[in-house]
């Protein structure tokens, strides 16, 4: 069997995000769907990590087993004929045999995307948050870099991580930046890997302290070892994108 | 009763285009359901001009006549909160007690977007036309400069515009330019008003050019006094988007 790397980039607004659901559409199970067509046989597709239902992708790192020799050109173009076009194949490569694209991940990037104006352009109804109302943008910029660093994220897990609770929750941040691009303010974070839920936790965690409900010490105190998990605002689906996962 | 000029921008995709149609979503059609709900009567909505099932626009212009007294801004917020996401209010003003946005406009400005990568964004699905064959792009920019001037553009008609087969179809353009950014070509084309699917037929034109179908002289001959209706390519709806609408 040959390893296959794939380099796919979704619109996950239409999804039950990444992980196979019975009877509901999700990225894996219709990469799988397709894959098999091709395969003429059970495909298995391992991504870098799950994606939450309506987050969004510009290149998620997927890999499966093949023994159909197809070309790897041939196969990108087959598969982005038979997808939907809210998904798509960027590249396709032949991997190592033992390429495992969620152990093997050394840094995940992420975005969240927040449309500041009044009025939120139709094109960019399902890739933003739209939080238009009146904050302080200043508690963004100087929030975000307190997250770099190694810490235990335990205060900005997902509140129903129950099968991982004691699994450990300190995770390395590389590099935590707020951003302004016009109307928008993004949130850029890449690090050693995220827990469920904690970018959105992390970006909920400043949008409250930018409304005025938390001081920067406050926050400060949530990433102390034996902070608990903490009620936060998580802030929607729809403004997050997953940009990019690097390998050795 | 007040008059009322609105600017709109629209995702086109999910509309049977700009006209009211019984049992059909429209554009005007959802429109005239907010603003009765707001005027507690029947409101008649006039727009710049028609836009086809799934045309987009940057900023349609329409108005109507009301006689509930909110003040402009409010009507702005109370519209954006009732209409759904693809369609958004971007200003609201009072206008003259004549105003008509159809007849008193003076020119419109339409782009066409083609995306030329073998791979479309899955964000980019529904605003652009996605032709990704090899074709000679020059023969894009050598033909768009000779759409400009007044022309009889009977040649690039609809199809299907019987009973408007004795109007005039000469109209002035006053420019017709083709960009690049990035993987994507724009066709931006401002003139005084715009025969239904005559963009579309424009860009279809364009496209049989640069696949060596028909050489700049046979381009030139359909611009011609007394040239017939042409069967070309009609470029897909989901690239079109208006772009503005000028008034004196």
């Amino acid at each position: 069997m040959r390893r296959i790397k794939f380099t796919i980039s979704y619109d996950g607004t239409e999804y039950h995000g990444w992980q196979v659901q019975p009877g509901l559409p999700t990225i894996q199970g219709t990469l799988e769907t397709v894959l098999g067509e091709i395969e003429k046989a059970g495909v298995h597709v391992e991504g870098s990590g799950r994606t939450d239902a309506g987050v969004h992708a510009l290149a998620q790192v997927a890999a499966c087993s093949l023994a159909n020799p197809i070309p790897v050109d041939n196969l990108r173009k087959a598969m982005n004929r038979l997808l939907p076009a809210d998904i798509r194949i960027i590249s396709v490569e032949e991997g190592a045999d033992d390429f495992h694209p969620r152990f093997q991940a050394k840094a995940k990037t992420y975005e969240y995307r927040i449309w500041r104006d009044e009025v939120c352009p139709p094109f960019q109804r399902r890739y933003v948050y739209h939080f238009p109302y009146r904050i302080n943008e200043d508690a963004f910029f100087a929030a975000a870099p307190l997250y770099a660093g190694t810490h235990d994220f335990t205060a900005f897990a997902a509140a129903d991580e129950k099968d991982e609770l004691r699994a450990s929750k300190v995770r390395t941040v590389y590099s935590s930046e707020m951003l302004r691009q016009g109307a928008m303010l993004i949130y850029r974070v890449r690090g050693s890997g995220f827990l469920k839920h904690m970018v959105r936790n992390l970006t909920g965690t400043m949008i409250d302290m930018s409304r005025g409900n938390m001081s920067l010490d406050e926050l400060r105190a949530l990433l102390q070892p034996g902070a608990q998990r903490k009620a936060c605002h998580s802030a929607p689906a729809r403004g997050l994108f997953l940009v990019s996962v690097e390998y050795p």
